[in-house]
């Protein structure tokens, strides 16, 4: 039996990394031998009262460092070599091996409110099966295989690019790029736009790949405040002014973290107050066409009379987040700089992967399949709602989408989404606390419900058992409080 | 009929560019309306006595440029609008629009020598739509849809790594990560291993694609020679003392562009080299299954007892270079950090795709498919070398590769290849010159003659017509030197 000591729930750290470190100083340290067998993930986390998912998490770090190495049927164990055998001194070089996502726990048994993508029991695997078919006994699928041109596969670029001007969202002075999905079109315009030590406005809180991909090219990264109505436009004023920003990077409809849409007259005046002052409008709208209930409102590429709004879209929030193709619309110029950028970052766009999604488009069935997406994100959405109506604490407070696929919840002080988190997964619950998402203002007491993946009951049970470990918390440290203004007795 | 002047065949300029040129400043003077429909491409070339393919070259960069645009069906127009619409300054913020590579004419009608890649003629198309529909039908489809590691498909990472392992070209202490092909590959590396100003050497002349993933990360570029005995050891030794470089950049079977394969002592002189400086190798081997005659060599990662080596290898030369999926195969802490930077630029590599290949590879088909491939590479190799033999002027040198899909042609001086390129494209053969490989060893008399993707009937027309052309040329400078060298008569 592993001698693992005792773990603290309140840590910052999670279970699943306490227990990491433990492991990994037993192996350090020689107390578990090289070559040694670990317990099975079932049978330490029956010992441990944690779990299995915790302890897989755990194990899973331990096997990207190199430290176990797992073999299937047979089980884990201590790896027998150093992790790095040679001259040169990668651990030095490289720094610290940085987990680049909290370790997705590998089966959520209750509800799984931590990513923000659709469900794979929405795939219209039939229809996808067809169409899939349809692209390779077709004439161009040699086309297809062979190399590919870095502005993407020319049918799909005019079949979008006809769509957006058909819907007022392309000009004639604009052109598109097919990109690696969203993130890749972050990444080219961060390489293209801003130069090491540039500003750039984005939103707080924000999506981690929106802000990563402009932090690793070393931009300035300025947080303006979002809100439950969006963007906050006097903020947005006063942040142009003093910082002389060269980009903004927006989400207009459902925005990823806190499911907030700009109302026409922020658009309007966000356009009025970056028109004036020359900065770079990047709208980020792959939320967009998840509208549940209501009318959607004119993106911010639409009423840009000056046509220099970027925009960003994807199929992988509607339809396949696992084919990756995503594209931008922009002045030609900028598209010309992004394209030269994109072929010295991959070629191209995998081409099977745009045949096959400009199939699935152009035969009506992506919009069959929106229409699905919608009847389910209706209820979806219905459910989070009256869930989090019914079993949060009546002090919580949470944004009300109509649309998209996540919510953004706020807890009463002094509540704290991420120490709260180990004991939601110890109950089967996970979701994404505040502190991943925050640019310069920490959130401590809020956190983000993905509900989009989910089915109405596991949404409700997930939001049912947040509201019980919320409420125990919050009765917990009022009594403490009370305790402590409570005048000592003398 | 449009005012069009005359052509310097001589000139640095290629003939495409020379007609943009002149086409461009006629509608930026006005000489041609905004809006006026340009004669087609069929018409124009008629009129000035050039190739199709070099008005339609021109008309595609004008249209990249949004000067005109092209209506199917309709013809070309100039554009009624300036490309550049709104309030910023798209030109002066981005700097002149560059074209990202040579303009590839749309057909050649005798030979292209300008692509490395397969035929797709050579595609087993019914192989790979069987392929696909098993891939598709099986229970993996969901998963294979839905969102993806940073990693790679795991049955492919596991796939792969054990083959490595098996062929001894992993170590225990080594990992694996998934690329969108072979050219993200390198761009992970730079940005993971090369801060700016660091030092990286690459082979003289080398791929473009390998020369601009370093340079735009802002890396100091070093050319080592490579002849056709591969690198040059003794000026490697040099460089790796003088200029300290961080990395070396090496392909050690048939490179591009030279088809030049390292022998074994060079390979093991390079390891000894580079381990005594601590300089990290990573090792190009993307040619490598190409192998037409004799036995392969064993690969620099392998007979690398540190076990530091990174090794880059893809599908992307043996089977569909549409589907763009490649690995690295390095120590474990490197693959973490390259992950975490693949994750930011764009998620993951399309899943698809990973599936489709694996299931190819897994089911036997690529290696039948790769017998098939080294027959009709060893019948292209032939034929090339024997065409170079009996066409090319007899001072011509060139390399001969035992597999791979380039070979390098270098003229007897003063022939330049960069300027012969406009006559070869007026006699329907393309291929690329010297100049587009040069990091900082200009060899304007040199060329690349990728045969791979040629049948042996049309590689043989093809090197008849440039070999003319080069003869041609060398009796026409021959003849002015004579001349010159005739003392004028007085």
């Amino acid at each position: 039996m592993l001698p693992i000591g005792s773990f603290n729930p309140d840590s910052e750290s999670p279970l699943y990394r306490q227990l990491y470190t433990q492991v990994r100083d037993l192996i350090e340290s020689g107390s578990i031998a090289r070559g040694a067998r670990l317990p099975a993930t079932r049978e330490l986390a029956g010992q441990l009262g944690l779990n299995r998912t915790t302890v897989s998490a755990a194990y899973e770090l331990l096997e990207s460092e190199g430290l176990i190495t797992g073999h299937v049927g047979r089980g884990s164990f201590v790896a027998d070599v150093p992790a790095a055998g040679g001259g040169i001194e990668w651990r030095e070089l490289l720094g610290p091996a940085a987990p680049v996502s909290p370790a997705a726990p590998t089966s959520t048994p209750v509800a799984g409110f931590s990513s923000s993508r659709p469900s794979e029991h929405l795939f219209p695997m039939e229809e996808f099966r067809s169409t899939c078919a349809e692209v390779i006994q077709s004439a161009e699928a040699q086309t297809i295989l062979q190399l590919g041109s870095p502005s993407g596969y020319p049918p799909l670029r005019r079949y979008l690019l006809d769509l957006a001007r058909a819907e007022g969202l392309a000009r004639d002075s604009d052109d598109i790029l097919i990109t690696s999905g969203c993130q890749q079109a972050f990444d080219l315009l961060q390489r293209t736009l801003v130069r090491k030590g540039e500003t750039v406005l984005i939103e707080d809180p924000v999506y981690l790949g929106v802000k990563n991909a402009f932090e690793r090219g070393g931009a300035r990264l300025i947080g303006v405040p979002v809100g439950a109505n969006g963007i906050d436009i006097e903020a947005l004023e006063r942040m142009v002014a003093r910082e002389r920003p060269r980009l903004l990077s927006i989400t207009s409809n459902f925005q990823n973290p806190t499911g907030a849409t700009i109302p026409m007259a922020s658009r309007q005046a966000l356009l009025r107050i970056t028109q004036a002052a020359g900065v770079i409008v990047v709208e980020n709208d792959i939320y967009g066409a998840l509208v549940y209930e209501g009318e959607a409102i004119a993106p911010i590429k639409k009423l840009d009379a000056s046509g220099d709004t970027v925009l960003l879209r994807s199929f992988s929030k509607l339809a396949f987040p696992g084919l990756r193709v995503g594209w931008v619309i922009g002045p030609r110029a900028l598209i010309a700089s992004l394209t030269e950028a994109k072929l010295w970052s991959d070629l191209h766009t995998d081409q099977l992967s745009q045949a096959v999604l400009l199939r699935f488009a152009e035969s009506g069935r992506l919009e069959h399949h929106r229409q699905r997406m919608l009847q389910a994100g209706r209820e979806r959405l219905h459910a989070v709602l009256s869930a989090c109506e019914k079993y949060l604490p009546r002090e919580a407070k949470y944004t009300r989408p109509r649309g998209g696929m996540s919510l953004w919840v706020t807890l009463p002080e002094p509540l704290d989404a991420g120490e709260l988190l180990a004991r939601a997964e110890r109950e089967g619950v996970t979701y994404l606390p505040g502190k991943y998402f925050s640019v310069s203002r920490p959130q401590p007491n809020s956190l983000r419900i993905s509900f989009a993946g989910m089915t109405p009951d596991r949404i409700r049970s997930g939001i049912e058992i947040l509201g019980r470990i919320f409420e125990d918390e919050l009765a917990r440290v009022r009594s403490h409080s009370t305790l402590a203004d409570t005048p000592a007795m003398v």
